[in-house]
């Protein structure tokens, strides 16, 4: 029997919160690691990360080798081409950055749909690769996240959550800070608010609010709040942080 | 609940006969392909073939994410260190060629098992990776098969096959045959008979016979005679018939 | 003497019928295998399969060190950056997927060719390393094959096909049904009428008429119609259809 | 203390000359060996070179760890992502292609820099890793050169100088004769006097002006014109030529 | 001026403590964190990780361009040509596994050694790469650490101590308590005494006592003790504990 | 037609004279531009090189794909499975460093050599892959060179030319100065006598002698001497002289 993600998947369709690990690097150990200890998605970030075209198939095979957390990947930018190589690799979820408006939300979900609903070529290669039936209908697979990150995704979100094919918000609180005038790292009100604004958009329309966070607190917090998509770390920060409190007790005093 | 490879290793352990690829290429593609098509293990072969020391986790992770299959390999030589090696990077099963001896199995057996049954050195990196209990007592895992190849091996198979941590012997016609006197290919009536006692010999001791097939059919034919442990194929063999089939049928009249 | 793709090359222009191979896995070994078994075309898929910009210098290799087959690469888009980066590795033909229109034809082509004729970047890295001569004027290397796949481009075929530079129309089935309102699988009425009216029209123009097939008997049809660049396998495809019979064979009575 | 380039950006900013190695090959071998010779930067070419995206880190590594030349990359294309993901990968400098106006040249540059005065995405990785400051003000770092190697660039040359955070101008000799309507080659006048008003336009507005070249001869000739960064070699180019010498030496009487 | 490893190196034969980072994983993004964190040392692990041959120059790249750490390895095997490999590579130590006696501490450091003194065939790689003078003469680079871990090396420490060429002896407490009949994991007496014999006879020699720690509390106490080379964590080690801690603060309550 | 290396090799066989490259490095770049020169071989040094097992295939590739080059390997050191590695991986010359009698050399042969002439275990992978004959005949493919490098081999340099299955001996200056208590440099008179000693045993014994230079004048005059099989340049060290000389030119005056 085929490796599945059923599990994290079904419980996120079914109004449960997953939790997610961010990889920046493109390491297939942490990824095997990340998936073994349960987290429930792993994401490939080809836009700020380290992994790239090539890393794709290497680390979704060590987030199935380790667990059963769903491969989730960020695409690099908001093209046809690329969203739909990730769609033909099988990852389980893609991640759109920077989408500023329902037309864009909409290129991104034609994307990953066959004609006559979207655009998408055919060349499933990862389902003829298992065996799989590459129904032409894309049957909600892969789910699409697009990031609501600057104004003007603010001023569209209730149109961007309305689009058929979006499965779900993801909001990067840095991008979104930097671009209603403050900085990344502590929230601003005006950040506060537009996060606000787009949990409670998401929650009306029906999809998915999912966040980005840097740290397990951060992360609990979202939780309350009610977002069900949410990364609580990523791999190098996570590691860096470990690797300098060992070093400060060891050599510390 | 990560990844297991129960259901093949179980069914061998049953009694069942489990069916094998070769892998000579070093394609994650490939062994994903065979993993997912169902057969029971997938064999890294470094010694003839062309994975290497740092294709064995992604080739494992391949194998993993594509299906069920065991991951076994084949060490490039009976040595303490390399068998170490696949031990701690998590195999399911270990080939060693050209055993010669009761000694030499046992040296195979030793580098698998800790002090004080053996003599390996602590460090299972991928069961500390995954988070795994790598109990200091081996409790069988992973698998022992030792290939009987030659004339020495052949007489001392009996002694061999009761070597403690020997689980199965692997018989490799090719050289088995040239070591006979004969060539690779049609066996001949001296191989033929050499096969027959290392396989009563195995059956007769309680470990797994197993052997190495170049088709379904010869793979039929050896499970038929009581073989257990069956490889039928190899990657690069069955491909490079099948797209030479596909190029005659094209271009050929 | 450098090795010279000249055979094959020169058969096409010649006015043959040359045969290939559709690499979907970045594997060296199969693309040296597929070259060295006499296929005249190699081609390294980029939009749909596993080949990366890194793979191209590799994969390239492969197939020269196994044989005579032309180096054939699909560009993953109808990018200007992308195509010269092709030309620029030496690559002995370009296909161009989704190529809607004469205009989007000639965009192809002046990628492909220094200025004054088309736009084409200074910068020819393999034919520097191999000390070829690198003309300005491109004389025909590589040969530009633009996919006709889709109603838009099947409107406009004959414009496209009257393109400068345009050496070849290549189809790819499966999309063109797609959007002609089928499916991928058994072709359906409209998909025969369409795939006829392009054969015709680039037998009419002069150019090339290439297509895509799944099978060496789909193959020899295609060539019984008079296409002369056809596509018998993928390496994924026939190599997992030969992998299942084996297992088949050798487990299944 | 984190290894820094500081030596050779201080001279460059102090208003002395600089010399470059241009890195066709992916080789982190030659990178390496560049950097330690005193080379004060070395360049990727991702454009016409092999370096890929997943080569930066790994060349950026070599040329750091032999030496303290500044890592450069070219970015294949004038687009958004490819610019921010060298500025993640912390790049010290970046060249921008064929840049035929101001507005491109702003896009360049609004690439680099965060909101308020740029458009570029948060995530930091080189920095995050290393746990430098990732400041939200650019601060000048990667420095930006726009390559002036066309009619319409060089037309709008004082303007595109003139952008606010364009650091120097990169002069392609090959591709500006190639749009003047002569041969890579020896320098027809049309070319010449281009590359004249270039220099002059630069060094009026105070940005840096660069030039590529073949040879060291070549380099030092520019450098007397007054260009102040100066690529004199090609790795590939270089290490052919020694090659060839070498064989006619050791075969030739 | 090329990179130095000075600084961690010169405390240490100045009598300073040094503390390490211990890489399993393969990760030159882990590696280049650990060296920018302020490590003295990165130890590539050949034995029980996944660093192979081909990762020593990467992975020493990552840790020179991350900082000022020394890049130190340990062999697989006390094998002749893997030492001289790594020699050859230019990393700043090597610690040899499993040394049961003076005679194999004599032939690991004549593997370090060209003759007269040695027996190391000549091939400084790394040094001819860089431009550095590859003295015939060793001149104590690489240090050299071999490893007491089992019961033959505890009883001859005192002379192992004493080989000429031997710069300090690096203590594996798992396999020594395995050899002692204990198991890896909370310290037995036994244990505990061997540990204390082996840093007093190593004090005593005037060789630098090092050993292996997991975490920094333990590292500290290992400091307080009289150790001078003290790993303190694990890259996969670490990173997973990090991981688990933050999934349980975002998952848990 | 496969590629084929016969004209290097066919003259060499005559009595021709063959001029090679070295490669240090792993760059598949050099590796390609050193056989489109010209060079009668190119060899992948294993032992002091960067080239590690899984190098080989992609460097033969590109020998291949470049030109007619021989694919030569230098083995890290006298083992049976390496030196079957090799064999299996088609490369078409193999040099065994530091022999030291003529039972090791003895030993190399066998290694290379099927039943009952030789020991080598059944597995020509490259031969399988490429639909060669793999021939259980040795045939004299590939070539044996055995090098003589040390006081040792020269004392038995005539038994070892004598040893069957060894087609010709490559002197190491470098380790043979260091053996006869002299440095790597100028050549000392004893190094002169015994490399003058080996050449006539060597020619008198009818295998091919073959040397070691560092640059293309030190070739010219071995190949005055009468060597056939003449190494001219490093590819690190051809191309750092390069890069200097250049650097020099350009920053110089
Ligand atoms: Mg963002
Ligand atoms: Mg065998
Ligand atoms: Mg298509
Ligand atoms: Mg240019
Ligand atoms: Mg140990
Ligand atoms: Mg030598």
């Amino acid at each position: 029997m085929p490796h599945t993600t059923a599990a994290p998947l079904e419980r996120l369709r079914s109004g449960d919160t997953v939790h997610g690990m961010w990889m920046m690097s493109s390491s297939a150990d942490l990824a095997r690691i990340s998936s073994s200890l349960g987290y429930d998605y792993v994401c490939l970030d080809m836009q700020h990360g380290l992994a790239r075209a090539e890393h794709i198939m290497p680390l979704s095979d060590a987030v199935r080798a380790g667990g059963d957390a769903m491969v989730v990947a960020r695409v690099p930018d908001n093209r046809f081409t690329e969203i739909g190589m990730l769609a033909d690799a099988g990852v389980d979820a893609i991640i759109v950055p920077l989408v500023s408006s329902a037309a864009e939300a909409r290129a991104a979900a034609e994307a990953l749909d066959y004609p006559p609903r979207g655009r998408r070529s055919w060349g499933p290669t990862n389902a003829l690769m298992l065996g799989h039936d590459p129904a032409p209908e894309r049957a909600g697979a892969p789910l699409l996240f697009v990031m609501i990150e600057n104004t003007a995704g603010l001023s569209e979100v209730a149109e961007i959550c309305r689009v058929d094919g979006v499965d779900g918000v993801y909001i990067g609180p840095s991008d979104l800070a930097l671009s209603l005038g403050s900085l990344p790292g502590p929230e601003e009100p005006a950040t506060t608010e537009a996060i606000a604004t787009i949990l409670a958009t998401a929650q009306e329309a029906g999809v998915i609010p999912g966040i980005h966070c840097g740290t397990g607190e951060e992360a609990a917090a979202r939780r309350a709040q009610g977002f069900r998509f949410i990364t609580s770390s990523s791999d190098i920060g996570a590691a860096r942080a470990a690797y300098a409190a060992d070093l400060a007790e060891a050599a510390g005093g």
